[in-house]
């Protein structure tokens, strides 16, 4: 380990974290943080209709274009490292041993913060698995007697990134991150999604609009900052400020 | 004004700023900004039991009496100004010409943010009456329409400062503020409440409870903050960041 | 004021505290407390269909009519006192003079505990303005600076009786009262509701099923109260106990 | 009147409609609908920052700047009727006389369906106080004893528009409109708003981003509509029907 | 498969169906629609104390014994066909290959709808398990690589029909069925529970009570449909429509 | 069983009991209830850091460790009976033969009311583990049909004790517990546990601060009740009651 402040991004399918947290990805890399992407499942069942479509596919062809897919776009944003877990997907679950793998890798990267989906999702049940794993897997990385003697997790953030219908997901921005600066290494990892074009132009669309909504909450028309695009995102603990 | 940054804290009765962020006021005015506390009122019908008990008491000696109290708690915790927009108590009410001499005050001061009650308050409708009028007036202050000429103000972060019975409340802290190198200032001031004696140990013992939540949310066991004392913030709006 | 335990009900309308509490007045007048019910308006304007139909009504014939029934229901409830706020609805509107009259009453009925409506109600905002203002009252009767050398009130709870709707109205019963003993009361009080007829299975239906909610709560199958008509109440405040 | 179904949009600033229902407004006159604007102000103090930078304004020539402004939209939408109720902004209060002024045009309107804004908004009270004055119009335009002899209200559904900010404002959809074929009238409309031109693109890609909603929700992949533009609205009261 | 709309009730006891959503279940059948009725569980050892307290009664026997009164039920609402996947219950619980086994019926069926149960269960937590896996199996057979080749489902309405309790369980209707028309099947289906007569007549009154809460809210006094039965449910998901 | 009246607690681990419901074990116990808690895990893992770090240790030796000072804690508090369950923790999981073994437990105590964790908690998922569980398992005590011919359980009201961080817990107190007669036996207790020194002062800030809530709930200034200690604790299910 470098002495590199890090970021782990717990994206439950593959591409999930280009849409949603690729711009935070990009710019903590740049800042000097090592971000380390782990995605617990390809979304080879559930995300990849195109690919079914085209007929004559197998789940581990499905798998092996999915992650190929997903290493250019972690490439793309410059992303220190990326895992998988290949934990299944529709439904996702980790049984102990992946659990307890999952524990490996948060003790590993030590996560000044964590990234993941909402609390809440009645479209994607896989969504809001992955953030329960996530709080559980971050308190099992803490405990003093799991595998005594090594590291043990501090308190990182864990922070919501931004859902496809985020009114119906119950999920509530409280930050936003200014990504202009690293908006090209954002759009060069979603072109990589080559099985989701639809979704494109909606994530061009959101991110300008969180633009607009950082300018707004950073003063608006007497002195808000020029953000051209943003991400939003949902602390689920409090912070510890010397400053407010 | 000077080029100092600036805090504006809007307390419903002469007292609240020092149970309820009496650490932010001292912390901030020592950080190099200018602290101001607006008090719209005494709190002299409601919240002055132990003078009225004492009997043959006017309304006017009991204002007095009150102001004087709240000075000397301003001028222990270091702030920059107090004023008091006399406004009457239970019930708390501004008329249009009482708000807009508020948004006269938050333009003069043009705060970086902003300090009020908790949003909803069944015990003491004057509390959450309070935070209504500092979001209302906060909008009125950005109108370039009103008072055209003025500098207009800018998108200033509302803190929620903490309630007396918080899950009553409904309040929420998102962001806690290590107060341990100002608690002396925070305990003067506390002092100079003749009046409310049976509160004292009460905030004593929240400012060290929150210290107890600061050492867990920022790391715990491994490696939290020994802070001391704190106090608890609730966020109206998202912030706008450059990282994480 | 005799030696015995007081109960005050605030009715937006003079109808409103039949359906809704009709059960929890004629129980506690028998057990020994005195009622008293506070009419804030006739619902004159608003829940008079019937009179209004007729034609050739004026709002003073409309009001003595509505005026009529409503001492009779109480009269049938057995209430200690029945007071007429007249303050007007459609909307309910209580200027300073008319809110510090309520203050004086709650002063001198010193309530055990009073009642009111929900926190919400899209469909009769009169309901939801009805409590706010019973809450509000209720903190000016505790102020020792409001008509100093009067006995301050104490802290009792509010009970918010049953809406119309409750689902919409965001009503959560914590508490469900056996009025099976004086059913005959309440029923003989609804039957004084000439003019909404239309209501009174409803609510007799509500009795029942309440009724059902009671055995359920009390131990349903194994165990539980016979009772066949309830009353449920959600209550604002946190109770103080001995014993849980 | 005649025979047509109706709609009554409340706008709390005279630009409101245009982002947040123009597409409805459009699409519901065209299919035959008779829809009427009532504008509570024009927004002439805190929506016009455009017109007051260029400095040497009364209010009195922004106002007419901004009706001019409106009334273009509204035709450019085939509206049948806009009203301005010149109640003033920043902030927005109606008194007794203007809440019936309000309540009459309800009651000629006789709306099929009524149009307002979210219920919580903390940067902007207007938007949510003329929801809340919505609320209590369509109350009291229900009162068999206001004005008796005119035809009194029925239940008319009240739509909640899209806010600027949806999660801040606790906003959610429940139903979305496709607006695909009059699309055209709304971006003319839009165009219409000369003061707010940093606003167009934003709603432009919220109209987009609600397509794919609309496209998700009807069916998705497997059948879903191909709406290119859509609308959201979060619905007040229940729906009541003949089949699911 | 016929060309008729479906719908899906997926029920976690056998009799939990009749209460509920007896009447839609009746109606949409008359009105064209194939209705199957998923029973995940007989509810034989948690709802059928009145079979266990005869004694001598063996598992198996009380199996069939519902699945009896269930299988008449349907029949009495002329249901097109009822399922029973005996997962078993309190608690109920389906592992891997009964999920599938659901998410098979659920592609058989492709309904234009689902029914199942409140979100939220403090009493019966097996009712709102049965929710959670109506919304991951309906995620399930949306999904293209879940067996290749099969029909994958669209994008189904999920209504939560009326829990027992409402208010404890945070459910809140969003739509009201008029069942008037088929109130007798539904009556028919009731008294098929021979079981929980105790029952019968809570249901009866739910059914009046929502026949008034859609006079109210289809018009009230002014012009409301005069249903004397009706249902309510609360939908999960946005709706997708071309007039509102 | 005597006929005396019982408790009983479940605690996610050994030493929950103790801070969050050590007065009410305690008071309760003198009242002539029996109380039984029931730990489901030591807390080995997770909860002993100050063992763990000591070195050397095997998880034997801490569940040892852990359970003498629980057993030392329920002496101290005079606790009927302590059991422990060993389910293990960090993260807690219950197989259905553990489930059906805390069902047993129930169903031989017969509480007449239960206490556990709060509903959420993001820092230790093993604590709103326990609460789903305890929910579950009473459910099942209830069920006629599970082991035929014992005695089932009835309705007892489920309590949520005070967790660490209310506000981030979503715990909302409704009754407040007069603890000041027992307090030196929950300071013994609390005393007892050596491995968590560190949390002995909060809780008794927690104690005082609460014995304050208690004060101004049972009427303030005007005749509150002079109590020094208090827990809080939040009802799950309603109440039913002759008299509010």
């Amino acid at each position: 380990m470098s002495d590199n402040k890090t970021v782990l991004v717990i994206s439950a399918h593959s591409a999930d974290f280009v849409w949603r947290c690729g711009g935070a990805i990009a710019l903590h890399q740049e800042r000097g943080y090592d971000v380390t992407i782990a995605c617990l499942s390809y979304g080879e069942r559930g995300e990849s209709a195109k690919l079914w479509k085209q007929g004559g596919m197998t789940l581990d062809q499905v798998k092996a274009a999915r992650r190929k897919e997903a290493e250019a776009a972690a490439a793309a944003l410059g992303a220190h490292d990326i895992q998988f877990l290949d934990a299944g997907d529709y439904p996702l679950e980790l049984d102990r041993d992946k659990k307890f793998a999952l524990v490996d890798l948060i003790r590993q990267v030590q996560p000044t913060f964590m990234l993941s989906h909402s609390m809440y999702d009645p479209y994607n049940t896989d969504h809001m698995y992955a953030t329960k794993v996530a709080m559980e897997c971050r308190m099992i990385a803490q405990a003093w007697g799991h595998n005594p003697g090594e590291k043990v997790l501090g308190a990182p953030q864990l922070y919501l990134f931004e859902p496809h219908q985020t009114e119906q997901m119950g999920w509530k921005p409280d930050v936003f991150l200014d990504i202009t600066s690293v908006w090209d290494k954002k759009w060069a990892a979603i072109q990589c999604m080559q099985g989701q074009e639809h979704l494109w132009t909606f994530y061009e669309n959101v991110a300008e609009n969180r633009g607009n909504h950082f300018r707004r909450n950073s003063g608006g028309q007497a002195g808000g900052r020029a953000a051209k695009y943003a991400e939003g995102f949902q602390s689920v603990y409090p912070r510890t400020v010397d400053e407010l």
